[in-house]
């Protein structure tokens, strides 16, 4: 029932320059799945391939294929292709590959673009990265408030072509100032004389040019729109940024948050794990490994520091990796939470005192689960790495008490770190989960070597 | 501009219990915003509010409460007012609150529900959760293929009030077997007469009623669709998903995985971070991290067992904490991103030996960093803690080695347990992070002490 269309099948048709079997497939299938396909061939075969098809529907399967591909399929493209290519492309989409290609390639092929989509370009490629203005489109309707429903629809059918979205038209005034929107639903049930005036919903829920592309993602999320309007700072509309970008988006901030939680760095697109080369991943993960590897040394000054304690007592340093994980793990996990209460706007930096007493009372409840534990492991096995004189028991309740204080400390932490990256308006997600770990390891082993020596009286 | 209402206001209003000023307040606004306001308020507070508004527009408020507050204000709702609004709720809500309701509240509640939507509730709620049958919801938009482009508008028009969507409407036989779609926009454009038939999109893409929620969302994404028609074993149409239910569900599918990364167990769902009790977190928390602590006292054994080289060479502990961090930060780098290239599709199981031979590279690369500056630490300012007539170079050689070996290791565990775990159809983010780090840290210990006894020859 689907129009399914394989990789092999393509590959076959290229070799044998079919152009009527690739023509009638490509046109069939969902461009998204040909984009599928295709992208596990060669970039010139797909160059050849795409050359036989009409250039919207090229356009629709360009614009499908991942970022990284689309810079390399445009740079092989001979330019008198690659103009028409690119002024089909949406404008958001066109901005974003034009942004992605090199300076001078990007320069070489602006001239033969038209007049107008040059400026457009200009116009959207100005917005920084991230911003809702460098994702939003600027092909939206857009139409007069003394409209009636039948002129609005009889615009809309107009313009239907060229525009990204005909479900929502924004109604503006001669300033371009926004001032409602009808949706075409409401146009199509309204009697054909009603004026748009009398029509659209006033109370528009639009975003700001200069908020992040993820605000926008989650008002359209927060209000099921299919598409959000993005004003300027005049309340002039600029642009709109549509439901399937803003599924786009939540994705790359999701990759971008794991990714930053897992203490690898910079910027990510889908679809690039296997594309990557080795080198470009050494990079993306070998700067925090090491300056965690740097940071994990001073954990080996403290060892150094208490080697007499560890001497004297080496059923220390039976625990000491058990403390150290404990502690990772905890702090992880209330990171972990903040992190991502934050990120759906579910908590802000105000709630602070709220999300730490509750944090407390959590630790403090893993905490005496996790010392009762640690006291019964010393007590029943721990017969052994003890200078005489001193009672088991007490080894057991000074393991068990740098255990519970561990636990509370580095909870806390952990939910304390990503608080305060939101309040100085950096990304929580950048209290990567590594970083937290070797943060919490040192001050656990000075926990765990203080508390031991205080309790055993040292 | 945006139609605010603050929590405030709201209060002051039930306080007041100033019925003009909520019913014009709720209507005028966006439900989603009035959901989040009155989110802050008492229960009995909402009840108050929401009692004076027209169904409807009650429906609309109540459906963007977060799921634990609708079941909360639903009980305490009176039973006349419960079973209205329920049939005003879109029925893929209206089952999910329902399969939330204690049992007795539920069988209480039914039998004031009209029979076609009890129907409908029943054939809704039999579907696993987590599937696509859970996720869809049937008011959905089904016309013939023998209308004209202006009947099947007229059709759309009739039934708008009751559809979740009219921007897709789905082509049907007489036994409900999917043909094809059109969408609105079609409809709009072609000329008044010509036949649905003609105009339909073929190809259709669905997804099958037992695929995953996750799955939809995905060819939501993926295809740019407003709406995705769900089907059963012999092709009939069965409901549809919406791009708004993919948004949410891409949300909820996110915040499960980075939980399962960070070792957070139970089902999740958004906005209850504060709402949920300290009991609670305890529960979906302490599982693991209990699991962890017990099988990080493996480690301590092992430490254990090489007591007489640790205290012979006591360098080698201060080097021990760096050594089990800098493993799991390498392992949790490639599981996570192993993980998410599942997760994206970007890699399936059977791309092992791809995936492991560049993680083998990249970990070379790594390990070849750390154990250069394990060496000069150890070279350069190692010069206690050593017995005598043993060469510092040798004891830097030992370190650096063994730190070289546990990152490749590391790394390599990390890519395989989440392929693993996907061929064996487990979630791969189950393969958590701090998981993976205790397992590190075990296997990490054993190689740094074998590696250090066989080079220092002991």
């Amino acid at each position: 029932m689907q129009g399914t269309i394989t990789v092999d099948q393509i590959r076959d048709w290229v070799a044998a320059r079919d152009r009527a079997c690739i023509v009638e497939g490509f046109e069939r299938a969902h461009p998204g799945t040909v984009a599928e396909a295709v992208a596990d061939l060669e970039p010139d075969e797909i160059l050849t391939a795409l050359s036989f098809v009409r250039i919207p529907v090229r356009a629709e399967i360009f614009g499908h294929l991942d970022d990284r591909l689309q810079v390399e399929i445009a740079r092989r493209m001979p330019r008198d292709d690659l103009a028409p290519l690119i002024a089909e492309l949406p404008p958001d989409e066109r901005v974003d590959l034009l942004k992605r290609m090199p300076d001078e390639e990007r320069e070489a092929i602006l001239p033969a673009i038209a007049q107008a989509e040059r400026e457009d370009i200009r116009r959207l490629a100005a917005y920084p990265e991230g911003t809702a203005g460098a994702a939003m489109t600027s092909e939206y309707a857009r139409i007069s408030p003394d409209l009636t429903a039948s002129e609005a629809i009889h615009t809309l059918r107009r313009e239907a072509p060229n525009k990204e979205t005909i479900y929502y038209a924004y109604v503006v005034d001669r300033a371009r100032r926004l001032l409602g929107f009808v949706s075409l639903k409401d146009l199509i049930l309204a009697l054909p004389e009603t004026r748009v005036e009398l029509l659209m919903h006033r109370d528009v829920i639009s975003v700001r040019v200069d908020e992040t592309q993820e605000e926008a993602a989650q008002k359209i999320q927060k209000y099921d729109f299919i598409a959000l309007p993005v004003v300027d700072a005049n309340d002039v509309l600029v642009g709109i940024i549509t439901y399937d970008d803003a599924l786009d988006i939540l994705n790359e901030e999701f990759t971008e948050d794991i990714e930053k939680l897992m203490a690898i760095t910079g910027g990510h697109e889908g679809g690039v794990y296997l594309r990557s080369s080795v080198w470009e991943h050494f990079r993306h993960r070998s700067g925090w490994v090491l300056a965690l590897a740097l940071l994990g040394l001073v954990s080996g000054f403290i060892v150094h520091r208490f080697e007499g304690l560890l001497l004297q007592f080496s059923i220390l340093a039976t625990f000491m990796p058990m403390l150290v994980d404990t502690g990772g793990n905890t702090g992880s996990q209330s990171a972990t939470l903040v992190v991502r209460a934050l990120a759906l706007r579910e908590v802000v930096p105000r709630d602070a005192a709220r999300i730490l007493f509750k944090e407390l009372q959590i630790s403090l409840l893993l905490g005496a689960l996790l010392a009762g534990i640690a006291f019964g492991r010393v007590y029943l096995f721990g017969d052994s790495g003890l200078p005489p004189g001193v009672p088991l028991a007490m080894v057991g309740v000074a393991v068990a008490t740098a255990l519970a204080i561990q636990v509370v400390f580095s909870t806390l932490i952990g939910a304390c770190l990503p608080l305060f990256a939101a309040k100085l308006r950096i990304d929580p997600a950048v209290v990567a989960s590594p970083a937290l770990t070797t943060i919490v390891d040192i001050t656990g082993l000075m926990i765990f070597f203080t508390t031991a020596k205080l309790i055993l009286g040292l």
